[in-house]
């Protein structure tokens, strides 16, 4: 997991730089995009961090260039850590004609049906190797580390959080997909990478997992209430009745007239960073 | 100058939206950007609007996704406008092997030399056609309308300004070009769309506008001094030295560590639009 640098630039008296490194667990070098402020320490190595988990079709670039989020993270000492969607390569199997499975739309799970079970692993990579090599790299306390992300990384974030809650203590999301076992986006994809079995599905579905258990945190979701796919594949009214019917902590804000694009994460990115910062 | 809607996303409680229009000067239809804060008055059309020229392989997309520009002109009242950087179309002549030239390469100025004297006038097109279209269509102010760009727009930015003061009363840049008659960038430009002759160079040569006469606003520069370009193609130091012999109200600032890229105008946008505020 030693990383190679690929890009290095410096923002808001920080650096935003990309690294590569070898994932065992997808079988393949991965991408990861990091942003760390001026002033946060490499002796004390105590800094606070999050892990954001983009969208259908986007890499690691998306966030690091459109969100704004650096600005806010260099005001509160945090460290921001930006994941590829999905395993990258030649040797990994795409679908020629679904921007929706395959490369770019990895869900954030282990698969276990061929030919995606040998690369697609983003859970363990992201659970497992990305955190370790936070632990080791950057100058953060492992134990203050938070995770969000968007559409498919909110449902990434939602069900890492739920399953690991003393790992990723604080989550938020915007736009995320909150019952994949209900609508196409999830249905598609969990048929792809777990098979047809639905009984195996919902370890990656956000409701059911919460129906299981609640965690002692405030869970943050800003919803456009002009998104185009809110109908069809988020649903975030599934997860608001879960929440309500199990007593989970939530703020879940449906904003009126905001799409599913990079200008409404904008708009709310700092809302986000400063939840997490607070709870860290 | 009818504008056609191409897209439309809330943003920041305003709108940033993108238009075509037809373009006399450029025989051309023209896309333009525009971010319209919450709170602006359509009824008093009062507000102070900046013009941005984007750089060399840019088009209207560049600057409304990556600089972060919204958040603080929603919450100065300014609007945004942001022209593409040439002509376009299946009709424009353009070069094959060169991005500094042809396509996405318009240099703010009017073209004399064949083939690309009847589409590449961008001068005209965002002096007139684009100034007019902006009275006509937005709530804004005209009176209080200011001028920025980066790089080749900065270089835009800077001539439009010195030879129409009275019509872009504020103006600054990131990484202007400043002396294109000194360097490769601008003397390619020159040569092809102005001719060999060189003393019809001076026109669009930022640091010759500036020894003809001052303006009476203070122009602010940030350049990094790790920009790629700085030694070679932007030579901010040569346009320093006018400021200076002329005696030019100038904020001009070296900024230690930073690039050419977006990631470096992000950090730094905000000074320019309070600058531009404060003045307009």
């Amino acid at each position: 997991m030693t990383p190679t640098p690929i890009s290095h630039n410096k923002m808001f008296g920080g650096v935003q730089a990309t690294y590569k490194h070898r994932s065992d667990a997808c079988d393949c070098d991965m991408k990861v995009a990091v942003f760390t402020p001026d002033g946060v320490s490499t002796d004390t190595g105590d800094a606070p961090v999050l892990i954001w988990l983009s969208g259908l079709t986007c890499d690691t670039t998306n966030f690091q260039t459109k969100a704004g989020a650096q600005r806010v993270a260099a005001e509160l000492g945090i460290v921001l850590v930006m994941p590829d969607t999905s395993p990258r390569g030649d040797d990994v199997p795409d679908t020629e004609d679904r921007y929706d499975f395959g490369k770019g739309a990895g869900f954030y799970l282990d698969a276990t049906a061929k030919p995606w079970a040998k690369h697609y692993n983003m859970e363990s990579y992201i659970r497992d190797e990305l955190t370790a090599w936070i632990s080791e790299t950057l100058p953060v306390d492992i134990d203050r580390m938070g995770i969000f992300g968007h559409s498919m990384g909110g449902h990434g974030a939602l069900t890492l959080h739920l399953k690991n809650p003393k790992l990723f203590k604080t989550c938020s999301a915007f736009s995320p997909i909150v019952a994949p076992s209900q609508v196409a986006w999830g249905r598609g994809a969990f048929e792809g990478y777990l098979g047809k079995d639905e009984t195996k599905w919902a370890d990656y579905d956000a409701t059911e997992l919460l129906m299981r258990g609640t965690t002692d945190t405030n869970i943050l979701i800003d919803q456009g209430t002009d998104d185009q796919f809110l109908s069809e594949h988020l649903r975030t009214d599934i997860f608001t009745a879960a929440c309500e019917k199990m007593g989970q902590d939530h703020t879940i804000r449906m904003q009126a007239g905001y799409d599913h694009s990079y200008f409404f994460i904008a708009t709310f990115i700092e809302d986000h960073l400063r939840h997490h910062a607070t709870r860290l």
